[in-house]
């Protein structure tokens, strides 16, 4: 089967990762719409438009189910996406919500994301429909200290403590009987990178939610319920040597592919540049 | 007389705020295409592509002369611009190298920008014209870091601080003989709000080159050259109140409200939302 995953840039690629994992099988055809990017702090109108002509285009070019990798998409964009196109679609904040309700026990999460996923609230909509309450917080800075590469750097650090340590003063206002949240959600496909920082600075026993993981998990199920795939040439290729794997991208083929193999975790031989019809 | 003003953003609000010190009498029409931003990341075809529209919009209503107040978009987009309009246009690189160049006595300057003006290799040349030799740093967090409003901010200074070892670096290793540079172009129309940080952090001696004050000069002496302005209506407006001021975005009207009040240094009352043609 062709999976079509998008992101408004390179971020995605972390889903993918966990994809390529997860549903080895498949094909993936990856599009990273980098001419519009950042969609965290553009308007629910804008993100939708952009989003829904990304989709019609990986469903144009063969896609049989969605996966929409990019968290600001997801929030702001999933129903017009849906609206869009005939084939079954994914986000990723039900299933990160869904993973975090399931890991907490005092029933109390924390989200970090950026300004416009926390705007729209989807996290803690989806979070309250499995019984969840949330505090949430906007960090703006962790996308471009990853983009520039300060992944394990003490200004970085310095920025997550400070981010964290608002996120905690916050949940101590608003849950003033004591008892802690015990999950934080990663609320944005950059954050992966930087999970061995929070993890040194979260309190212990807390868990730390990749959304990632997680969406691999449906699409799993989801694509169970379609025929099984047909190498698209040749033997059978063995798991982890996904039959076809493409990249597209809007702009900055460069930058998609120096900045993106960290994402991915493999090297990107090929991006091809696509203009999307307005 | 009517002067259109574009950025990719609220940037250039740094620029306008130095037109209406020097041409108070102007009628002013600012555009920020704020659902595209930032054109610092994007490919010199796409940054082209977008403002060449955006200054099509600004004469379409009126402007009889455009200032480029986008530092990528002046470095790589001025020619495609002028080819797109027939009024005249006015970028912030040339204004800056010149003000770089009359600055300096040791005729060595140094840039620092986003990763495109950089790139772009603008500034090298407009400074190399006026017989300047320039090391040049992107410094890519500056940007998010004064839109996350930490202006004075411990992150930022150490943030500036590591981009300017690096370049004091740079330096060093290209201009063995120990003549130091004496000038530095704030090559970004954010990192004015970042002044009181620069002087603080740069070596004494070092002039610091803000190139909206010397657009602002190339403006009054090309608007000079039009028809005295009429007032809109009434009588004649008093200095420093430009009979009119119309602000237009392309997204996000209230953080371009919230942010751009910061760079402007007034507050901004009306912002119209407005699609541009492809």
């Amino acid at each position: 089967m062709n999976i079509g995953v998008f992101d408004s840039g390179f971020g995605g690629l972390t889903v993918l990762r966990a994809l390529l994992d997860r549903v080895p099988t498949a094909n993936y055809h990856y599009l990273g719409d980098s001419a519009r990017l950042p969609y965290g702090s553009k308007s629910p109108r804008t993100v939708a438009h952009y989003a829904a002509s990304s989709a019609r285009y990986l469903v144009d070019h063969g896609a049989d189910l969605l996966v929409i990798a990019c968290n600001t998409a997801s929030a702001l964009a999933l129903d017009a996406i849906r609206e869009s196109v005939p084939q079954p679609v994914i986000g990723v904040i039900e299933p990160g919500a869904a993973a975090a309700a399931h890991a907490s026990h005092t029933k109390r999460v924390c989200v970090v994301a950026t300004h416009a996923t926390i705007a729209s609230r989807a996290y803690t909509l989806a979070l309250a429909a499995h019984g969840i309450d949330s505090e949430e917080k906007a960090c703006p800075l962790l996308v471009p200290l990853v983009e520039e590469g300060w992944i394990d750097h003490p200004v970085t650090q310095q920025v997550l403590r400070i981010y964290l340590d608002e996120l905690a003063a916050q949940c101590a206002h608003s849950w003033s009987d004591g008892m802690p949240p015990d999950a934080i959600v990663l609320g944005c496909t950059h954050y992966p990178l930087l999970k061995p920082l929070f993890s040194r600075l979260l309190p212990r026993g807390m868990h730390l939610i990749d959304s990632a993981d997680a969406v691999a998990d449906e699409v799993a199920t989801v694509a169970a319920t379609f025929a099984p795939s047909q190498p698209a040439d040749g033997p059978a290729t063995p798991p982890h040597h996904p039959t076809n794997l493409r990249f597209s991208a809007t702009d900055s083929l460069e930058k998609f592919r120096t900045l993106g193999q960290r994402f991915l975790g493999r090297s990107i031989r090929q991006v091809e540049l696509i203009t999307l019809p307005e």
